[in-house]
């Protein structure tokens, strides 16, 4: 019960945490500087949101840990587990992020395209865990990451639109991002063991979901995908060849430094 | 004298293995197969000549470490300095590389061109050091090396000609790639501080080495360079920024999990 509870909210931190990492990449090379900004302060609201799950996660394993041999055990360097350790010194097979948020950058729009799916997904699942509430803490990190998810959805939303509404190239790019990127929406609503016991939704997840993006993508003359094959994985660590490579450059002060702190 | 001898050693493997590193990216990318094949098989040559140097540098640090505490000491998971600690434990500050390996790929003109530069460097230098042979140990494996040596620059400066003397659209690529590389070039021939020791002749290298680089761009209908701003700073440890990115990825498997091995 508690392993699958760490593990669920390992997930949201993960994905969180990976698409904060992706989009960071972006910092110094938006298109205009407002919207440079715009994006990094996105990274920034979203770092903050899996630091808070990371510590949750932490809490939660260190009680565990109190009575067994706990599954994370912490590393060098640290006597229990933390953030940093669950951040930076797991494996890619122990990260439960989609493999949506660990594909690497294309253009603005695949960008803003990904925000905008991942944000959608958040801002309704997010909704479910503050108003069910049986966990409190995890409902009052729901509650706090809310008001910040909405402005990311709004923001996105309304950059899908710009887009796909807009110039012939760049209706022609948010068509291409979507091809790109829609094949891994199905991991959104595939329930992982974990999930079993959060008391998610998904029934009425993926249809808020869908009428959300789709009301976005017809105002923005986009059309939505049918009939794509989904690829899966990532939320119980079969991952893309991609986030090797990020978790390389992510951890590589932990791993080096053992111990390392500002 | 020690010391310096293994900081100058450390140094060309580090040179090596970093261009083999990088070469290694084109590894499945070639523009065609035989060319594909034919890069990668230097890189392997590389990776073996920097074996062969690092084991060399290791036997010396292990030496020493007899009779006092060592400036490499053996990291977590080792018993003593191999070529493993050296590769893949040493940090960026500690590497001793010429800027020119770590700069990022481009186009293949101008992986061709820094392997044609670095080929010609490392053959007038081995001949240095197979023939003073002062050190019998590196005196064979320089020895050794130049058998590869003398087709990598052989194969590197026909492309080179090949290319400038080619279509307008490649001899504009190899003369910017020129551009572009040849500012990294004046660090082969800037002794550091622990090549006193090394009984490096620079004043016979460098002309040595720019004869033969002027001949193949005669040829090649490309012109040599005037007054140009010199980078230093890699071979005493000042790297570009690409290096750090180049050894999250080389040395994540050793930072991971320390002491493993195949």
């Amino acid at each position: 019960m508690s392993k699958h509870l760490t593990d669920f909210i390992l997930h949201l931190a993960d994905s969180t945490l990976i698409l904060g990492q992706r989009n960071g990449e972006w910092c110094g090379h938006g298109p205009v500087l407002e919207q440079d900004i715009a994006i990094t302060n996105i990274t920034l609201d979203l770092i903050g949101q899996a630091r808070s799950l990371y510590q949750y996660a932490a809490k939660l394993i260190n009680e565990v840990s109190k009575l067994s041999e706990s599954e994370v055990p912490p590393a060098e360097g640290f006597k229990a587990a933390s953030e940093d350790t669950l951040a930076y010194l797991r494996t890619e097979r122990e990260f439960k992020n989609f493999l949506l948020v660990e594909q690497p950058n294309s253009d603005w729009g695949q960008t803003i395209l990904r925000q905008f799916l991942f944000s959608t997904w958040q801002y309704y699942l997010y909704q479910q865990l503050k108003e069910k509430g049986s966990d409190t803490t995890l409902a009052a990190i729901a509650e706090k990451s809310l008001k910040e998810i909405s402005y990311h959805v709004r923001w996105s939303g309304e950059w899908v639109i710009r887009l796909g509404d807009g110039t012939a190239e760049s209706k022609k790019r948010m068509a291409h991002a979507i091809q790109e990127l829609w094949p891994y929406t199905g991991e959104l609503f595939l329930p992982a063991p974990y999930e079993k016991v959060a008391e998610v939704d998904f029934d009425k997840l993926k249809p808020a979901w869908f009428k959300k993006v789709s009301d976005v993508f017809n105002e923005a003359t986009l059309l939505v995908p049918q009939h794509v094959y989904m690829h899966t994985g990532g939320k119980t660590g079969t991952h893309t060849e991609h986030l090797g490579y990020m978790l390389a450059e992510l951890q590589y002060m932990q791993r080096s430094f053992p111990g390392c702190e500002w």
